[in-house]
């Protein structure tokens, strides 16, 4: 057992060529006993446990600095870097995070990034006229990405040492797609000697090592390339899931799972017996494309967000399409698509459609393309890491003209959205999937969402109205509840089903009976739906609360925690209700 | 005379090789009188005519769809496509526009977008079983952006038709900036056979045409590939400017200009002489980088930005980075630049900076290193065009945890808010440049803006608080001016100087003797500085009125008719605060 010992780089140093290989071992064994536990990136961790050895060996970190794209490949290095209890009991994060370690450079967690990141780094270095290696080290399914494009042409200027490790493990999260693919396929096959070479072609330095599982070659690779002083793009072939067969496998499964059992590669809980909205949804596509051969399924890169497996991709056909990890490409060509007048639907995390803001705005909104997204895990209710937050969406998302975003409440008024949005050929929509589990609310659904902005009372009664959105409909629901019970105030609940501008009539007649309004939105407050509805009473008499989460980054969060936090829980808000109403 | 009878595409494909080049020479007349007096893109549009007219020879529009990225180079096209007679009496817009023609798909302005766009009209038509050719027409400089390689990428995957014409006039706006231009250069100095070819890397076919400018070449060139069953980069090498030779010599002037004279090639108005934030501002970066050489100047192809022009980019040396049209990159090399310890200032156009939503959030932010960014153009004073608007910028800044978006009102205060900002070492920073003119204001300055979220009351009064954010500062003097005239009310001034958060202390202050709040903010309401004002009062017996703009597209607009129409004249507001004072 050499890794008791390693706290540091330093003692990596120390060993063998031989030991180190039994360091990959006990690595590896440490990373599928806390991963089978806790979930997390298996394919992308264990096909680099090799590589993150042998740069640890060769370069001198933290003084030559590696940057992870994405750092969702980050166990090895977090192991090797004095982090390797803390990391085992899950106390650190999945991904790299400067307030850990010296050896972190930046909290990370949306792909395509690293090459720029770090040649910042590289920029700084030469300002102020330093010297150290600057690696990125960035996976093959990150090239997809516009930002990792931009950043590769801007190092072919740089003019000083910057080494690009392309770690290729042939997959992103599903299948990789693009044309670049073709490319780095015809190098492993020719062993990089091909005649047409993507990186080469920005004016590229570039080295192949078909070994990128082995830590002797490795070692000798960036030994070859350290001090270098120029940009040099090391392309390494690895194997997503090595040492683990079911990963090796089943590389679209393991690449981010939850706990699963060892010996048989299964999760440990069947999520596909819990409804959700992503199977569901799914399902109702392929049906809908089956019957009208002009709607698309678009996804950047995660078809599981519909839970599109491979038959279902298959079954889909031409009708799906995946873009690679290009959201910005999969908003101009949904407006492409509608533009010809076909029906673009584009299902997509909302910590990712933030990388669309432009296109959503100007390829999209500006011409007016009926275009359809479907807004995954947005809200607390999302992905509760700092690098992978979800609820900016109704900012961003309210700020751009012609955009209609609707906020379904439950799972039937959900379906008629969709159903809508799918027929609609006026505007651009977007609909924010509810993130709080699938829930039925006793309440008449629309057929047709054509007269924008007109929000629903639900349950009519005075003195205090609760305008409550989308996924928090269900808090909204108990507030009343409590409302009642506790204060004997019979309140009125509404449903605004639109978060993209306010219903000026139906907020006009709650001040007949209302002295009150409170909103309540699964997002921040800032700039968000409440305020809107705050600024429309400004010259009022009516009084407006306003609740939603508080504009900042949270990490690792317990969901009940920010509701607490925030006084986003029925008991909080009452006890506000009755404090302003004193 | 032929360009009279041309009333569409079909009166062009009557004529013969030789008319055509009539008609070339007789468009670059009118081109170039239409511009000397109106301004515009005068360099781009010179170097297209003969392949404008060679695609309107070979294809057929608008059945076979002509694309044009950013669309700054469609004059010919407008002028073949019906539009001849308006488009020289400038009552039609520089850029395409669906609601002007048939032969138009997008309203676009924007770099990078038309290759994505146009195979969405592909996809759509092989959804639909149609036949026809698409063309995506994009500039050398465009291919910089990120959304570009993705739509490359994408293409290169599509299997059916598609022609990405690539017009390599050897310049983006200034000289163009990466490594692809190294690659474009090969290319063309080996008439399109070098060993490394960046389109073929990516899978495309592939033609180099040397004689871009020449109508019987282009014209063979084009219909060889007309009908092609699956996708090509057709490369076309032109002359930037050609046929006028101020323009020819001189491509960063002559990119876009205001109107100049045909015989000397000089501006009609000597901008140079009127006080302006760019050139101001460039000469303190100068200054300021010669101090500390830790200072970095980025620009994403728009040096003009901060008037650096050759000779100041050459003094600046290796403290100014041109990364090309790459504002995602621009915004991640920053963050790292930052977190290497210097500091980077990013000045950038505000509806260009839209495009890099996320690296803000993600790459900057998230990680809250302290780079600097200069907003330029923000606002109603912007650029009036719909393609470019500027006025999206608050909600955008003001929903990012850990940005500080500061805004300026006077000359004075923007150069102590600058010089804080290079020191500052906390936070990202962004100025918002004020875009309606350089002001003196008779305010105090501070010269430390660490404390945040302080407004400034610069005039005290009771009954009515106007708070008056960055350039619409003068208009809140003038409202308090006329308040005091026309209804006898001494109202308050304040400068809130920050627009990332509001000063609960001092709103809360003002509930003593103030009746009511009015926030005037040069951008969209919705989502912006003063509905969070509104929203801290939502509570309280504070009536808030906020004023902006309506959430809409607007095109090519008088600023006064836009104040007008959104009631942000003195005269109106203080009939509105009267109004709601009965």
């Amino acid at each position: 057992m050499y890794i008791e010992n390693i706290n540091s780089p330093a003692d990596l140093k120390k060993l063998s060529i031989d030991q180190l290989e039994v360091v990959s071992e006990e690595i590896r064994k440490i990373l599928l006993t806390k991963l089978s536990k806790y979930g997390g990136h298996v394919g992308p961790n264990l096909g680099v446990v090799e590589a993150t050895i042998a740069m640890h060996y060769v370069f001198n970190s933290p003084i030559d600095k590696i940057v992870f794209d994405v750092s969702h490949q980050c166990y090895t290095h977090k192991i090797l870097t004095g982090r390797r209890e803390a990391f085992i009991n899950n106390e650190e994060s999945g991904y790299t995070s400067p307030a850990e370690s010296k050896h972190d450079f930046f909290i990370m967690g949306h792909t395509s990034t690293g090459t720029s990141l770090a040649s910042g780094l590289a920029k700084g270095r030469d300002l102020k006229k330093e010297k150290s290696n600057i690696i990125a080290f960035v996976g093959d399914g990150a090239l997809s990405g516009g930002e990792a494009f931009e950043g590769l042409d801007f190092v072919s200027i740089l003019g000083s040492n910057m080494i690009i490790v392309v770690n290729d493990n042939q997959w992103a999260i599903a299948e990789d797609h693009g044309g670049i693919y073709k490319n780095l396929r015809e190098l492993r096959e020719s062993n990089g000697t091909c005649e047409h070479n993507y990186f080469k072609s920005l004016g590229l330095d570039y080295m192949y090592v078909a070994e990128g599982n082995d830590i002797p070659t490795l070692i000798k690779a960036f030994e070859s390339v350290k001090d270098i002083d120029h940009p040099i793009v090391v392309h390494i072939h690895t194997l997503k899931g090595k040492g683990y067969k079911y990963a090796e496998e089943n590389e679209e499964k393991f690449h981010w799972t939850f706990p699963f059992n060892i010996e048989t590669g299964e999760n440990l809980i069947d999520f596909s017996k819990i409804p959700n909205y992503s199977a569901l949804t799914g399902e109702y596509l392929l049906e809908k494309m089956k019957e009208n051969p002009e709607i698309v399924t678009i996804t950047s890169a995660t078809p599981s967000v519909v839970g599109f497996d491979e038959e279902k991709r298959k079954e889909a056909g031409l009708q799906f399409v995946d873009v690679g990890i290009a959201e910005e490409h999969a908003v101009a060509l949904s407006s492409g698509i509608a533009k010809a007048g076909c029906k673009p639907v584009y299902p997509v995390y909302e910590t990712f459609i933030q990388r669309s803001f432009d296109q959503i705005l100007e390829d999209l909104c500006l011409n007016n393309n009926p275009a359809l997204m479907l807004v995954f895990e947005a809200g607390v209710y999302g992905i509760p890491d700092a690098s992978h937050l979800g609820f900016f969406d109704i900012p961003f998302f309210c700020t751009i003209p012609n955009m209609v975003y609707l906020a379904p409440v439950c799972k039937e008024e959900y379906f008629a959205m969709l159903e809508w949005g799918i027929k609609e050929k006026t505007h651009p929509v977007a609909i924010r999937v509810p993130a709080n589990g699938v829930f039925s609310a006793d309440i008449p659904i629309d057929d047709d969402y054509s007269e924008l902005n007109r929000f629903r009372v639900t349950k009519q009664g005075s003195k205090v109205a609760v305008i409550a959105a989308g996924s928090f409909y269900q808090l909204g629901e108990s507030v009343i509840k409590a409302l009642e019970e506790k204060s004997g105030i019979n309140a009125t609940l509404v449903n605004p089903r639109y978060l993209t501008g306010v219903d000026s009539e139906l907020l006009d007649a709650l001040k007949a009976t209302h002295q009150l309004v409170v909103t309540i939105e699964d997002g921040i407050i800032d700039g968000g739906f409440g305020q809107r509805v705050a600024a429309h009473y400004g010259s009022s008499d009516m009084k407006v609360v306003n609740y939603g989460l508080k504009k900042k980054f949270i990490d690792r969060y317990k969901v009940e925690d920010v509701l607490q936090d925030n006084r986003l829980t029925d008991t909080q808000i009452v006890d506000d209700i009755n404090e302003i109403l004193k």
